[in-house]
This record gives C-alpha cells, sequence and structure tokens, in this order.
C-alpha cells in the first residue's frame, strides 16, 4: 500500500469513527479547520495530560499558565509578528487565484527533479547493471539541461530571500515561465508580502475600536505573563512556564489533513535560565523531549533530531524533533534557544523592566530562554498514524480474517476498558454494568451490548481500546471474566477484582509518568 | 467589611498569588481580557476535569466533542446570531463615549428608585414604629411622582423592546433627560444595533477572502456536528453530547472582573431527547446540575434557581442555576429546554436532512434538545469567591492573628499537598522529595523550604492548599510526619506510608466524583 494511500486511509477511519470530523461539514466544510469527535476528543485531552503533567507534575520548578487568545496588539510588535510575519503572494492575472510564491517556485523545483528522475529511471531500465548513475548526470544533455535550471532558480530564489527582494521574486517565476495550475496562464501580479494574523476589532466600531490579532503562537502570552509568575511564585532561576492553548495562521496553503491547519493549538514551554547555561539546557531539553515522545513506544523508525543550519540572528541553537508521518518526516516539535531576544524586547516595547535579580550571580539581567513547542493537533496525527494497522489473522479454520487495529499507546488510548457481555439477557447487562460502577472513577470504560463478540471485538481494534473484558454465564458463578488483549489478541480467564491492578499498570497515565520518570 | 471591599481583596488576592492576572499587563492591560496564572491555571483544569468527568465518564451515554473556534458563517445565520445577536448602542454626541441603551436605561430605573428607598428611610427613622411604609407609597408625593416615572420607563422600554423600535429607545433616553455620566451632555446620536461577533477575514485579503466568527458559543459546535457523533458513535436516544471551549463576545459593557469578558470559556452538553419528554428531562438536568454544584460544599445561602418567566418563542422551559457572588446574586450555568429549534435550523439551512430514525416509535424526527451551559470563568470566580476568607486565630499567649484562607474544595485546589521540610539542612530536604517522588504522580505537590513553618503554613492557607505535612527530625526516625489540616489547623503525626490513603479519600477528584454518583 503507498504512503499516499495509507493517509488517505488513515482519514477516512478517523472520521468513521468519530476522531476527526471537517469542520461544519453539514455546510460542505471550512477549509483547513477540522472538529475532534467523541473518540477525538479524549484522545487529544490524553495527550494534553501527558504532556502537562510530564511538565509540571515531574518537575517541580515548571508551571503551568493559560493566557488569553487576544492580547495587546504592541506585543506582537515587540515579537516581530507584525512586520515579518509574511507569506510572499502573488496573483495569476487570469485565474485570479492567489499562490504563495515561494510555492510556485519549489513545485517548479521539484517538477524538474522529476524530470530528471525519471530520464534517469528510463536509462536504468535501458543499461541495467551496467547503468552509471554519476556518468549519466554528467554527459546526458536533457539532464544536464534541467539539473542547471534547478541550481540557477535555487541560487536566484536563496539570494531573492536574503535581499527580502520581492521583484525579483516574481522575476524568477516569469523567467521559469511557471504558469498557474489552473487557467495556464503566465500572467502574474507583483509578489506582495501578506501577514500570516487573523485581525479582528475590540470594541464598538467606531473610532474607539482597536485591531487585535489572533495570536499566532502561544508563546508570547508566557513572556508577558513571566515578571507575573516569577514573582506570584517566588520562582529562582531555572525554572519553567508550560502552556497548552489554541493558536491561529491564516495560511494561503494549508494541507495535509490535521497536519497544517489555519486554528491549531500549542503545547509551549518556556525554560528561563541564566545567560551561558544555554548550551547545557538545549542539550539537556532536546533529550528529554525525544525520551517523552519514545516512552509513548515509538523508536528512531519514526522519530529523528534535524538540527536547523540556519538559525535566526537571535538563536543560538535549534533543532526539530520530526515524526516519521504517512507523507515522510516532518517537524513534530521544536527546541530552541533563544537567548534573551523576547523578553528583551519586550521590556523595550513596554518600558517595564523584565530582570532577575540573581542571588548568587549578585547581578541583574534580563534571563536566556530555551523552548520546547510541540503542535497538539501534529501530535495527534502522529500517534494516529503510528497507530493505524491492517492485519491479516490466520484462522484455524485455514481461512484468513482482516482487522484494523489502532494500536494505540494504551496510557492515551480514548476507551481503556470495554466491558461486554457476551448475551443481553440472565442479567449478563447488569453484572457487566456492575463492573462498570466499580471502574468509571478511575477508567475511561465503554459498555457495548449490540452485536457479536467478534464483531463488537473488531469494532473495540478499530478505536484502540487496549483491553476488552466479556462477562459470560460463568462470570456470575466464580466472579471471573475474560480479558482480551488488544495487540495480541490473547484471552485469559482473570479474577474481577485483579481488573484495576491490571488497568493501573498497564494503562494508566501514572505508569506511563513513572516509565518516563524512570 | 463591605461585599464590594470583598470583591477588591479577592481581586488582589488573585493577583497576588497568582489566580488571575490582567492579559498584557505590562502593556497596561487589554479591557476585559484576564490571563489564568500557575495556581489558576490549575484551578481551572480541575474545573474542568470534575466537570468533563461527571459528564462523560459517569455517564454511559454522553460523549465529549472538541469542535474548532472557526466555523462556517452559515452556521450563524441558522443559528439567529447574525440577524439578532445585537446590543442597542447609542452615542453621546459631546463625550464621544458609547453606552449600552438598555444599560443607560436601567440605571436611570436604579437611581430613582435609591431615590424612593431613601425618602422611606428617612421617613421610618423619623416615625419610627408607627411608620406605614404602604401608606407612605401611596401618599408621598415625591414618592409617587418618582413611582411613576419608573413604571412609565418600564412600560415604554418593554414596548420598545417588544416592537423593535429603537427611535422610541431614544426618545425615552431624551424624554427622560438621561445625561452623559462622563459629560453630562444629553445630546445624543440614534440607538444602531450593534451585533456582539467578532469576525475576521479567513484567507488572502482579495476577493477570495470570507468573512468569518469567533463563535459566541459553543453550542453550535454540538448541533452541526449531531449527525457524525450519532452515527459514528451508534449513538441512541436519549445521548448528550458535551464540549468546553472558547468562546467570544465583543461586550460593549464587560465588568466584574472574569465574570463578564470579552474572551471566555464554556462548558455545555446538549442532550438529545425524544419530543414529549422535554418535561421529564428539564427537570432531571436541572436537578442533576444543581447537585454537581453542591457536591462542592456550597448550600441554598450560595446557590438558588432562577426560572425565567419569558422564554424564547421556541422554548418550553428554562431556568439560571444563581450563584451568590461578592456583588450579589447572578448567573452561574443555565438549563434550557429548546425543542428541535437548532438542529430544524441547521436542517434549513444546510439543505441536510438531520433526522434520528426512532426505533421504538418506528418514526423519524428531529430530536429535542435539553441543554446545560456553564460559564467557566465564572464557575472559576463563584469558586474563588465563596473560598476567601478572612480569619482571627486566638494564639494561646492571649493575643490573636490574622489569616487569609482559602477553603477551596479539597478536590479541586491547585495544590493538594505541601510538603515542608522543618529545616534546610541534616537530611530533611531530600527525605520530603523522596515523599514527594511518590507521591506526584498521583496528586499535584508543591515542595516549600523558604521561611518559618508557621509562614509557610499561611502561604499555603492563602493559596487554598487542603493539606501540608512537615517532615522533621523525628521523620528520619520512626517515618511520621505532622499533617496539617488547612481548615481546622490541626496538626496530627502519621505514618509517611498513610498519606495516599488520606489523599484519595481526602482530596481526590475521584472521591468527590463517586460523591456526586451517590
Amino acid at each position: 500500500m503507498s504512503q499516499e494511500d495509507t493517509f488517505k486511509k488513515i482519514i477516512s477511519h478517523a472520521k468513521e469513527y468519530g476522531f476527526i470530523f471537517q469542520s461544519s461539514e453539514i455546510y460542505d466544510g471550512l477549509s483547513a479547520v477540522y472538529d475532534y469527535g467523541q473518540l477525538g476528543a479524549e484522545l487529544k485531552n490524553n495527550i494534553k495530560s501527558y504532556w502537562w503533567k510530564s511538565m509540571v507534575m515531574l518537575h517541580e520548578n515548571i508551571v503551568g499558565i493559560d493566557s488569553a487568545i487576544f492580547m495587546h496588539p504592541t506585543v506582537w510588535k515587540a515579537s516581530g509578528h507584525v512586520d515579518a510575519f509574511n507569506d510572499p503572494l502573488i496573483d495569476n492575472k487570469d485565474s485570479k487565484k492567489r499562490y504563495r510564491a515561494d510555492v510556485l517556485i519549489e513545485d517548479y523545483i521539484q517538477k524538474l527533479e522529476g524530470k530528471i528522475d525519471k530520464e534517469i529511471k528510463k536509462a536504468r531500465k535501458k543499461f541495467g547493471d551496467d547503468f552509471d548513475e554519476g556518468k549519466f548526470r554528467e554527459t546526458n544533455p536533457r539532464v544536464l539541461s534541467n539539473q542547471k535550471k534547478v541550481d540557477d532558480v535555487r541560487h536566484r530564489f536563496k539570494t531573492a530571500l536574503d535581499n527580502d527582494d520581492l521583484a525579483e521574486v516574481k522575476q524568477i517565476i516569469v523567467d521559469a515561465e511557471i504558469a498557474c495550475p489552473i487557467s495556464g496562464s503566465k500572467s502574474w501580479t507583483d509578489v506582495r508580502q501578506f501577514n500570516l494574523m487573523f485581525d479582528t476589532k475590540l470594541g464598538s466600531v467606531n473610532e474607539g475600536a482597536s485591531t487585535i490579532y489572533l495570536r499566532p503562537e502561544t508563546a508570547q502570552g508566557i513572556f508577558v505573563n513571566y515578571l507575573n509568575v516569577q514573582k506570584s511564585g517566588r520562582m529562582n532561576l531555572p525554572f519553567g512556564i508550560a502552556q497548552i492553548g489554541k493558536a491561529f495562521r491564516n495560511e494561503i496553503v494549508a494541507r495535509q489533513f490535521i497536519f497544517r491547519m489555519r486554528e491549531f493549538e500549542q503545547m509551549e514551554m518556556q525554560y528561563f535560565i541564566q545567560p551561558g547555561k544555554e548550551e547545557e539546557w538545549f542539550a539537556n531539553w532536546k533529550e528529554k523531549r525525544m525520551k517523552w515522545h519514545k516512552a509513548l513506544g515509538y523508536d528512531d523508525t519514526l522519530l529523528r533530531f534535524h538540527d536547523h543550519e540556519k538559525l535566526a540572528h537571535y538563536a543560538t541553537a535549534a533543532t526539530d524533533i520530526e515524526f516519521n508521518f504517512p507523507f515522510g518526516f516532518k517537524e513534530l516539535e521544536g527546541v530552541h534557544s533563544r537567548t534573551d531576544f523576547d523578553l528583551s524586547k519586550h521590556q523595550e516595547f513596554s518600558g517595564k523592566k523584565i530582570q532577575y535579580y540573581d542571588n548568587e550571580r549578585q547581578e541583574s539581567y534580563v534571563p536566556y530562554v530555551v523552548e520546547t513547542s510541540i503542535g497538539l493537533d501534529r501530535m495527534f496525527l502522529a500517534v494516529l498514524s503510528a497507530a493505524y494497522k491492517e492485519e491479516t489473522i490466520e484462522k484455524e479454520n485455514g481461512k484468513s480474517d482482516q482487522r484494523v487495529v489502532m494500536a494505540l499507546p494504551p496510557a492515551i488510548a480514548p476507551i481503556q476498558l470495554a466491558v461486554l457481555p457476551l448475551t443481553k439477557k440472565d442479567g449478563l447487562p447488569d453484572k457487566a454494568r456492575a463492573i462498570i460502577r466499580e471502574l468509571k472513577y478511575e477508567f475511561n470504560c465503554h459498555y457495548e451490548e449490540k452485536d457479536s463478540i467478534g464483531r463488537r471485538y473488531r469494532r473495540q481494534d478499530a478505536i484502540g481500546t487496549p483491553y476488552a473484558i466479556t462477562v459470560d454465564h460463568e462470570t456470575l458463578e466464580n466472579n471471573t471474566v475474560t480479558l482480551r488483549d488488544r495487540d495480541t489478541m490473547e484471552q485469559k480467564r482473570i479474577d474481577i477484582d485483579k481488573i484495576p491492578e491490571i488497568l493501573r499498570e498497564k494503562v494508566s497515565l501514572n505508569s506511563l509518568l513513572k516509565k518516563l520518570d524512570e
């Protein structure tokens, strides 16, 4: 199955079972906005809890806050978002369609590289074992010509970006004869910078109303509260402030399901440190964050670092934790060493002194920051896509069967335990519900009596429930049930009293946190 | 202490200890927007968990979702918000200040009623026991004249609202000679309806951009997902969908701290039922929701129902659960019987059939809805203000001492246990931290070694930590600690191994949920 097919199946599975719905679907949807359904909401909450508790409960010196989406507009002046949080856009004059200029150019380069690949493939097929790709690339005129185009455009585009030269960006598009994918027209407007922040008016529409922005990131809510938290919480360096919350970006090209949305959620932690200790803490958080992901059962085939070569002028180091999504390795989380850039900017723009008095060093300074920033929706997609499995099951009668199983990490699965009475009569439903009554305060349980046991197991597999217990007539006699394991499909008879203990060990968030903390 | 003073003290306490900060405070704040600090975020999360778990985990037939803030604009056409979610506004021509016309008129009525009260008070003082208030009201010319004004304005205003007659609303203001509170001027513009929804542009600012709204309520996110949830979750009536999320209203007059904010959070549950069963379910949810509040320890002095006399045309019943805030009894939660109004509107505007096939009745219909809707921030304010207490403590030496204690319901307190080493040496900090290491996965613990034990207890009182344990030299010998109760201030020596059991019983959310469910 191709990666693209897998991705389509995951999207459709997510809808069918109530993980993700398109926003306002009955009104034909709202582009690049999604809703979390009844299972999605639980899974998302569990990911949030795992992150929040691993930050706040496992660290004596990290606290959480919850700042508003609306902030004073000067915050975004100070952070640079008003002036520089832009995409370069260009309109086709005939189709009236708008594009990101950088995406048009990237697509053009990809097309040329595709042509080169095709030539090479053809030649390899023709020459077989004798084929020398290096030599072919150096001599084949079509390959050479296309490679030259690629190199030229790459070079010109990089220079144009470095010089913020939008006229040159347009000239590249014109010279490369890039056409509008819809109209085929090569008639383009100038390239203009377009700010990605959504704005709205606070107050009534009169001289009193002021333009405010929907925050494009949660981090600034932490920076502007640094002083309040440090003082009211009597915090000493190093300490961290964590936050989970919505952010909004008016992406022109939003793609790949919930990977890039216009409304999304971030989990960010800013760790305030002594200047000079940024290298040490950057290394520390880089390792810690990777460990957090791996505690869910993911390994190097799914996760990798991608250190940034090009850094923002104020940064001393930056890395992405990349996840192997169905469309390849992409950024899931960022760890950044940002020096005192943000706090200093707010000090400058607000006129308030944002300093920390260091008892040890006996001096005041603006703290340095190492931040960890993860997209909650991306994390959700990572979890979902790593979990999706189609399996063939050999049956005893020699036939085989198919199942779709969501092998979700048990501690964050939306439902932790399904309780299934074998039949709808003989008091089995009552017994099943009595079991749930004992467990429901601690675990998310699900009662299901429709369909055959086999079909109910399949349904629980499809929604990722790690364990199911079946209540049958023997249960009424000796207080035992059948416990079925989602992954191994093994069933074993256990005493009802053993269930809490098993769940606490296998599916509780506490046990995952303990494992992480070891 | 007056109610107003108490309220001011609560607001200042909330800031001092990190519950609530003004948004963007270093930029002099953003009006009617607040941030939750390090303790506020925990308390808010705990209130959310209490609500979510009581809905979703304690009810087999209620599921939760998490829909986006952005929705298709037609949603708000269908719901009536585009056309009718308005405040009547009027500008004073001299001061250029804008007011809500209804608030100006209400203030005018209150002022007249204040005058009447003053006359009566004066007369009662003068005549003593002989005073007959009824007769005085009927005969005193000043009282009669003011009462007539009140009655006239009330009647005219009600009629004007019923007829949507904004010219008459202005005429009332002119006739009553209402002056601008700032300039004293009586020169007013016409009254205009002003929509309370925030809008923004989705897509780039070109012909392709469309105006969308920040949702003014979370309920519609549930209604438009009704079909998806019902089908993918195989739900049968009656069943509920719960949601917690942000909503936004461009209030012109936002007041009373976090009671009425422009950005706020709702916890709403729509319960879908068979038509004809609305009375039964309305009564059921009314009682259930009151029980939820009372399980936190609040009684009739703090909570009451206020049944609505005037109902929306589609509603069959509505009640407010009112809380006794520092500024009096105000709406905290609403329970509403909304018939099939919302789903039918979405059926009409979307052209999609939104029906439920009822196996029992063998027919299809649009389900009826009973909703419960609570403001999370209001709930937070209710919890905070009910908790705030100033106490005088008699000391053994005959002197007395003051303490401020936040008597928060233990199960939702931001910190559940403080662990305090008596001194910073002799291995006591290590022992204290070892205790936290055992408990931190299950409970939110706080380590504190600064200041004397007495001051540390006071600080924990002020932030509402229900229990504190002190680790001293005896602890190292026999593994016992001193457990101090926040409310009684009693201290007793207990075995360390007993702590988890005590906390599970006294401060865990599970124990609160069990109590609620009894």
